[in-house]
């Protein structure tokens, strides 16, 4: 297999808050060899072992000692290997690449991406991996202006014109579902299914865009249809996971006044991703998919050919 | 003390999920004596103790073992002591009192009061507790429209048409907030203070009315507040409890065209009562402020009265 298409030039990694993910990839970009694991940033800054999780994985690829390694995501952070800071928007894709911090008291070249910040006092937010998705997904987006929605524990809604990032707003619906699934009131009406009726689901979705003030408020309608309706746990999963989607759409995509119109970029992978082209449909939202896992290794291959192999870019 | 007031007459009994409340009173209304303890309906059920843990209060007190007892909250649940159901609204008081459920197997007379249920399709809820405050706090209320809100795990508002309840909705407020101060990214942000700055406060309630959409955003931006901008944790605090009550606020007060414009009646005791007073101010929303305590009290020694001394009702 890796005869056929060459030898490794690098190691891409995408280090998340609870995943690692590094692919042996060649200069030009396509993939040799790829490992997973659940060796995220919280299980290596316990030990502070970055370095060493890195060299297990390489070393059980074969790669070279000298291979060089690119990495985005939260082992940049403060409390991560080493830190990457964030790169104030509104930035372009070069602002991106030339904020890349290399690992100090490592003999191989290893450099960790930045993230991005918005600095604007009235919507601090960041980001951190998600600027190397953007990275990879800028090849499916042409002029004009863009919505990029990524959905994730945090999820992303990113405006851009062109390949340059104006501003973007994180929303933390993965994590409330999270919560709210396992730990609140509503954990009851979930039990006994992980299904999802997609009818309700749609239902909750234009709900909530409907009426984001009731949000709260639809959350507790899950419980109360459980006790009068006898909901079952597929229809209060659906809408749990509705309103809070429902809820995302409302406020990263603007009002009737203020929203945009055009065609919105969903960048996600797995069943994430089906969930949200529901909800688009759904609300007659037009948009495209790029796949997630697609554009980080993308996104991490172009930082390599502009750090490394500065004439193939 | 017991000598100037007159004797017990009843004991009326506040059981909610988490707290037990019980006071002796005579038939006037007057409280001769209390007793509060953390053996709500969780405790309660765990080991279907309720006539025990009811006993050794009344016991504690002296009280007679005839003497009868009214209770609301939990443990009229189906998972509490003895189901005392709902009644739907739109929904008199009369019925409120008319549909107080015998517990059986007991020699001393214990009626539990029934909740509220609004059967809508598109808004179900229930209550079970608050529809005693509101019964205790009509006295406060004349004719009219009201609008009553409630503040707590599952903040209440209530429409009403002089004393009719007309219809309710319930909002998460609390509940999220303790998931979120306690098991969320924002838990970091929240370490080192238990104190609120009050001008963070007002500011997020202001954002959370006039941009609910984004709410799980502003949620976000807590965080990244304090990573771009070093907020403390009461500043962080403040940000998180004036976005979930503002949220509350603007899905429970309607919209600028739809907003109930008359004076809100606040039904709440203690610290969250003085922070929607300072949301509501913040909002210049007029309001009244009635004590949930003595409200819940008043409202069982009414079904006291209209159970067992009707003449005096």
């Amino acid at each position: 297999m890796q005869e056929h298409k060459g030898r490794a030039a690098f190691a891409a990694v995408d280090w998340g808050t609870s995943s690692f993910r590094l692919w042996l990839m060649t200069e030009k970009g396509d993939v040799l060899s790829e490992r997973r694991s659940d060796e995220g940033m919280a299980k290596a800054s316990a030990g502070c072992t970055f370095g060493k999780i890195l060299k297990s994985h390489l070393s059980a690829l074969g790669a070279g000692e000298d291979l060089p390694v690119i990495i985005c995501g939260m082992a940049g952070a403060r409390q991560g290997w080493t830190e990457a800071g964030y790169v104030t928007v509104p930035a372009l894709p070069e602002a991106i690449l030339k904020g890349a911090v290399r690992v100090p008291g490592e003999a191989r070249d290893i450099r960790i991406l930045p993230g991005l910040a918005n600095r604007n006092p009235a919507h601090p937010d960041v980001m951190r991996g998600e600027e190397t998705q953007l990275l990879g997904a800028l090849g499916a987006l042409g002029d004009g202006t863009h919505l990029a929605c990524m959905p994730g524990t945090h999820s992303k809604w990113v405006r851009m014109a062109g390949h340059e990032v104006l501003e973007f707003s994180t929303y933390m619906t993965g994590e409330l579902f999270d919560l709210l699934s396992k730990q609140s009131l509503l954990a009851h009406s979930l039990l006994g299914s992980e299904g999802m009726d997609m009818e309700a689901f749609r239902i909750a979705v234009s709900k909530a865009v409907a009426e984001p003030g009731r949000a709260t408020n639809l959350l507790f309608a899950i419980r109360a249809g459980q006790l009068l309706e006898g909901a079952g746990a597929d229809v209060s999963r659906a809408r749990l996971s509705g309103t809070l989607i429902g809820l995302e759409i409302a406020g990263a995509s603007g009002d009737a006044l203020n929203a945009f119109s055009g065609t919105i970029s969903l960048i996600v992978s797995g069943r994430l991703g089906d969930l949200y082209a529901e909800a688009l449909t759904a609300l007659s939202r037009p948009f495209i998919t790029i796949a997630a896992d697609d554009a980080v290794r993308e996104g991490l291959a172009r930082a390599a050919r502009s750090l490394w192999f500065q004439s193939k870019e």
